[in-house]
């Protein structure tokens, strides 16, 4: 038996939940998995639909991009993933879609504020969004360049990734992460979700004021922090 | 046979028409029933997902959020529906949900105004929207306060629970209730109705006015008045 | 066999419709078939749940609104049926519904524009939204003035009910009809198709112009005109 | 066997799409396929309901739009697919619906802005859209009219219709093509959710920027370029 069984079945059962959930159209987007102690990660093959995927057509790639294993060419995002994984330890699952309103946001180059407890059961900040790389790292090694540009907008803003699992990048899509594969695609439907309303509470009173400060506490906490008390 | 059977059952069902009727995703909402001569009700228990639920596993608590009966930790939303069990004492069913529009409503702090019959037909008033609470009522009995919140809100506003069954609460999301769980839920699919279609009443005409008391009148009577000639 | 069974058939067919095609929740819709004959119409019966439907459930109505067969009480809009199949005698269905875009227009009482071909494939002028009542007819024989308002707006405006089958009721929602019940429920779908497009052709450029006089005229009789080349 | 056999299915199969993919109501649009050798193509007949098409119902068609064979009248806008098929020598497949976010744009006569990578992954350009025609070509041979305006829309704007498979017709609606059937679909879909996020991309933030050149070229290339590594 193959001794990345594990992480392609995790990044095929993981691409899955993208079209159920309502988060892609054809070949918009890309889940992974990665197995920490083999330093590889799995990952959805470019542009094959989702109705023809199967764990054995997931692509197995190492932290810089190489393929170790698979005969289809991985997604084309694929250095996203593999720069994020090298530099982010305990992220055990990456998942990239182009859903409406998220995307949306991205396009619009601005942050998603935090008007909810919706948004504060999972984050505390507003979502950042990632400026648009200049030129030069654009016509270099882009996919690449996506992950450092994700980094240095967490470094620059001060967030931790292990806090906040998700960005968008500016003028492109979000992406997101989490322990593993299927909790980075919980976190691409959550996000999608609070896009959305995010959007309708601004169209409905533009100046909707941001939550609280104690009520994003709470709401965190309730969830996340020692004395959580959601969830079994 | 458990004396608690009724509820259990009752409260399962009720849980399982909200992912039906789209108002949840992922375990965003939680529905309970109320046994008013056994003073306990019945709800879903917290961060579990809709298809894993089945009627064992509702959590039966008392007017106080003391479990009585179950092994599973209840909803964190448990306190606030115990304190409106305790206070409203005609009520069967509570239901919470982060539906889409209803939430977005919620989150910009506006009461949604009475634009329409649909609206007419099951409330005659502005559905009401419960102003954050202080940081200290958030920083403590969190869930009981929320409680209150919405209790206060109906005292100032003089409003009857048992003829407005909704309301938003500020920045958070809607509660819903009726004569019993599935009441509730209708409740709540009827709400975010309702948000939606005002949410897009104000978009294509801002200043559209406020139904006529005639019509408000009139077609709340039809379903619920004396003379009420709505249903069989 | 009962000398209704055709019309009964045809409503019940008819309601079904009505969910499958997204334009009611609950039991907010209902839709009637006529038999010109008899002089009597089946309708809804009033508040049932449509997956509880049969066509020995529908209601024999004649067009003064009195029951000629049936044990359930029929929907609380049947005068409106009833005063509508009365005027217009080439009317063989009529369908209500509280569809999400054709209501929210309704509720800003605006007629819906003329946009682009889609509405002229069907109707050649501006969707009207008849206005609310005086309080005196809300509080009188409601239904029967709702029918009245209607064919008053119809009158006002110079509309022909063969040429336009459909209205907004402001404040309420919209009413379709045509030479069967089917095509009712084919226009109460076709008119929040348009609703929806008109709503979002003002959000992207709020001065979209009407359509221009020659457009209206050749899709129209594309579909319609004496050398109509639409359909078989 | 038919020579017609292989459009005729591809013609079939790409029609059922269109409702599949949310992009009809009812009879609203319709797909054709060429055979290029034969100088013919096959289209949907006119105004019969997407459930009851079978291959043998597909219209053969040439390029001046006359019917060579089949036993129903052809789509109505079939002098439409005529014109481009004979003066766009490389279509192999042409779609067009009323879907509701590209009509909502073509009914605004405004041109689609490239606002994002989901755009630039297949166009390099804003969407066009063709404006009105005049009364004369109106009133004319409107479908074969329709045609022109859509070649000269892209000879005044110097697009090739090889990399830019789609325009919007003012007032009227989408068409797309591509290198057969099913793609012409594809570009159908793509345009809409493109569509659906323009416009809500310019609801959150009306100054949205266009894409950096850098960044269109990129995604692009990556998709279409002759380094593409997209796709297998």
């Amino acid at each position: 038996m193959s001794k990345y069984k594990y992480i392609k079945e995790e990044a095929y059962e993981a691409n899955l939940e993208l079209p159920k959930l309502g988060l892609v159209v054809f070949t918009f987007g890309n889940v992974s998995s990665v197995d920490r102690n083999l330093g590889v990660f799995a990952i959805k093959p470019s542009g094959v639909p989702y109705d023809e995927l199967s764990p054995e057509k997931m692509v197995v790639v190492d932290y810089d991009g190489n393929i170790v294993k698979g005969k289809l060419r991985p997604s084309s995002d694929t250095k996203t993933h593999a720069l994020l994984y090298k530099h982010w330890e305990k992220i055990g699952g990456i998942s990239h879609t182009h859903s409406i309103y998220a995307t949306s946001w991205a396009q619009s180059q601005r942050d998603i504020p935090i008007l909810g407890t919706t948004h504060a059961d999972h984050i505390t900040v507003d979502i950042p969004c990632a400026q648009p790389m200049n030129d030069e790292m654009i016509s270099g090694n882009y996919e690449h360049e996506t992950g450092w540009q994700i980094i240095k907008c967490f470094n620059e803003k001060a967030l931790n990734y292990e806090e906040v699992e998700m960005i968008l990048v500016g003028n492109h899509a979000p992406f997101t992460w989490g322990k593993n594969a299927a909790k980075a695609v919980y976190n691409s439907a959550v996000l999608e979700n609070i896009a959305q309303m995010a959007f309708l509470t601004q169209q409905i009173n533009p100046s909707s004021p941001r939550l609280k400060d104690a009520l994003i506490k709470k709401h965190f906490e309730r969830k996340h922090g020692p004395d959580s008390y959601y969830g079994q």
